[in-house]
């Protein structure tokens, strides 16, 4: 059975933009998580009519709704008021949330302002949730086939108060089922690359397929229902990564617990004691800032002059050869820093310097027993060029961590 | 007159909490400060019922909606299909959309997918929306009373379509009268300490007031109404900063264009053609990675050990003084490098390594004439001391050149 969900903010700062609403996601991730189907996020602003018609849209859509913000105490806080007019349930005082609310004051050595008596004013027959964290109460109310619980804005609030008290109620009084989320995550191929290549791939109607490009990875997820049988689950993922290949860096959801492309590096890496040494030219910074709290990085340089670089290590510059220079930069730069790797990255600066055309790169890994080059061209923004560069350096040591055959090695001369 | 607007963001990875909507809060900022009143946002996944109900309910409220999202190659990229069905007008194959998004892919050298040619597929009768950053264009279309405008939902591209051509649009075809949005930007301050040193400045009841605090800086927002009288504007602007101090680094929105931290560096050196070189420790590269672009930045280095960081300039490690360390460090990293600055910082790494313990930092800028030294204690997750550390080395460096007297020079011996 699919139980509908929607999420309602409201607050004149989200609408007008002053605040990022990042407690919608917040909740939606949680009430995925236990079966839910999230239909619908909606905002408005501190305006009573507004309130009331969107309230009213909600009890004839949903199954559920999830409210956050306008419990405060001041003028423009007016969830409570449009609840009792939408709904037709007068506002009426509650003894124990008063009581709370001094007891919130006392504890601070705080007089409580004449204003906050008002946060004690709840609709007519609402379950009230106690709030320990701050002076606003939740409160929960049902209107037509729709259960409404109207939490404070405020993220901490928010979070403590469904963990404590609406999380529970909805497992109580929902019977869902919760789906299963796999999640394949990707450098250096695109969204429509990765659609290209799955695209044989038989569905079966009740999988979801979705994709997700992000600065960090691009991810294909596949969510399960609830008891997809876990063989069939695995058979799939398995096709979708023999289809994909090895641009899949790691599966999140089938046993292991979620990762990133730094996080897969490292637990090559601290198993073995081995350590890395970089050089950057166009991701100037990034690989190393990419690896804040790892040990294994024992160093970075950053030099945007390929004449000063070369000079720095006693090389002659072969402007010829990029890819030459790189890999004999590359066992330099690991003899002489001690790492067991070497990634070095040349920017191809005879080309156009216009900041917004496509660049050439030749990085380089170099190991004990060899080095793997890669040449690579970057697009777009230079931000965005700057991130390639370093997400691609950091994926040729996992190809080679990982033992994939897509990367070349040069042995050394 | 109040012109209505909604916005309107699509996608899976939004209504099921994977992705925060940053877009929305971005738009509504936009068109606030164009004079337009936003009275909803709203969001569905991807799928084609929701997507034509939540179109034809806006058709009927708004003057205006932006719409972002589901304009992807993908089958899940639903929303050129819900415009078509919603308001009657099929989808017809836009021949120069198709030779942009051919162009796109034959300038980054990879073959056009297929799967492509749906971007080029847009509602009978739209308005094309070129696309320089992606492979998908946006386009707009007028249904009843409501103008529509669709982006892709990837921020970058979303900005610059409403930059380029959907903003100036708006401003032709909507009689609105613009407020006029101030923002002060500081590193270095939180948001209650900002509220702290203002709170007795009186504001005139037209004024709104407003905090974000974000990863590059904390703005203080003062948003005024349409001919709002410019010597009022300025005084109330002088009143907040002379409260504020030298956390200060930008006053965007009065005279001088949107600024930040990095660019407010790069003005000062490029008109002196001064260069600066750097040593990162627990910033681990993150200031190199924010100077992108910078011809001014000749050198970074990051290094985790203190003894080989010393070692390699042979210098001998104090660890009782570290910023005497940090400060000779500082002059021949000067003199090596040949840059006109050196910033330099040294973590304590004598104190705990937990990654959630705060962490104290030795910054010093090295100059022709002394030294600025600066002793920080940065906490919270890594990753937020990590950037702490690299804004307050750049902000050692913006309040040297902005000649501000906060900072105290040490002489070399």
């Amino acid at each position: 059975m699919t139980v509908t969900i929607e999420i309602f903010s409201q607050g004149e700062e989200i609408i007008t933009g002053q605040t990022v609403d990042s407690n919608s996601a917040w909740l939606s991730e949680q009430v995925v998580a236990l079966g839910f189907k999230v239909t619908r996020h909606s905002t408005v602003g501190d305006d009573l009519n507004d309130l009331t018609t969107l309230l009213n849209e909600i009890a004839q859509r949903a199954d559920c709704c999830l409210c956050t913000g306008g419990l405060g105490p001041t003028s423009d806080d007016l969830t409570a008021e449009a609840v009792a007019k939408a709904f037709a349930l007068p506002l009426t005082f509650d003894a124990v949330a008063y009581a709370q609310i001094a007891v919130f004051f006392e504890q601070r050595n705080r007089p409580m302002p004449a204003s906050n008596r008002k946060q004690a004013m709840l609709p007519q027959g609402a379950l009230r949730i106690d709030n320990t964290l701050g002076t606003a109460p939740g409160f929960a109310v049902k209107h037509g086939r729709c259960w409404f619980a109207f939490m404070p804005g405020v993220p901490a609030e928010m979070r403590h108060l469904f963990k404590a008290t609406i999380k529970a109620y909805l497992q109580q009084h929902f019977k869902v089922q919760p789906s299963h989320l796999v999640t394949l995550k990707t450098v250096g191929i695109g969204e429509s690359a990765l659609q290209e290549r799955i695209k044989d791939i038989p569905l079966p109607p009740s999988v979801q397929l979705g994709f997700r490009a992000g600065t960090e990875d691009v991810q294909t997820k596949l969510l399960f229902p609830f008891a997809y049988p876990s063989d069939d689950k695995q058979r799939l993922v398995t096709q979708f990564v023999a289809q994909i290949g090895d641009f899949v860096f790691a599966i999140d959801g089938l046993e292991q617990p979620a990762s990133n492309l730094v996080a897969v590096i490292a637990a090559e890496l601290n198993a073995t004691r081995q350590t890395v040494a970089v050089i950057e030219t166009l991701s100037q910074g990034l690989i190393a800032a990419k690896c804040i709290g790892q040990p294994w990085l024992i160093q970075s340089l950053y030099q945007p002059t390929l004449e000063r670089l070369t000079a720095q290590f006693g090389l002659a510059l072969n402007q010829m050869d990029l890819m030459d220079t790189a890999l004999r930069l590359g066992q330099l730069v690991r003899q002489q820093s001690g790492a067991d790797f070497a990634l070095v990255q040349l920017l191809d600066s005879s080309a156009s310097n216009a900041q917004d055309e496509p660049m050439v790169l030749y990085t380089v890994l170099a190991t004990a027993h060899g080095a793997y080059p890669q040449t690579l061209t970057v697009s777009g923004k230079l931000q965005r060029k700057q991130n390639q560069a370093a997400l691609m350096a950091l994926d040729l040591l996992r190809r080679f961590l990982q033992g994939k055959h897509t990367i070349v090695c040069h042995e050394y001369a």
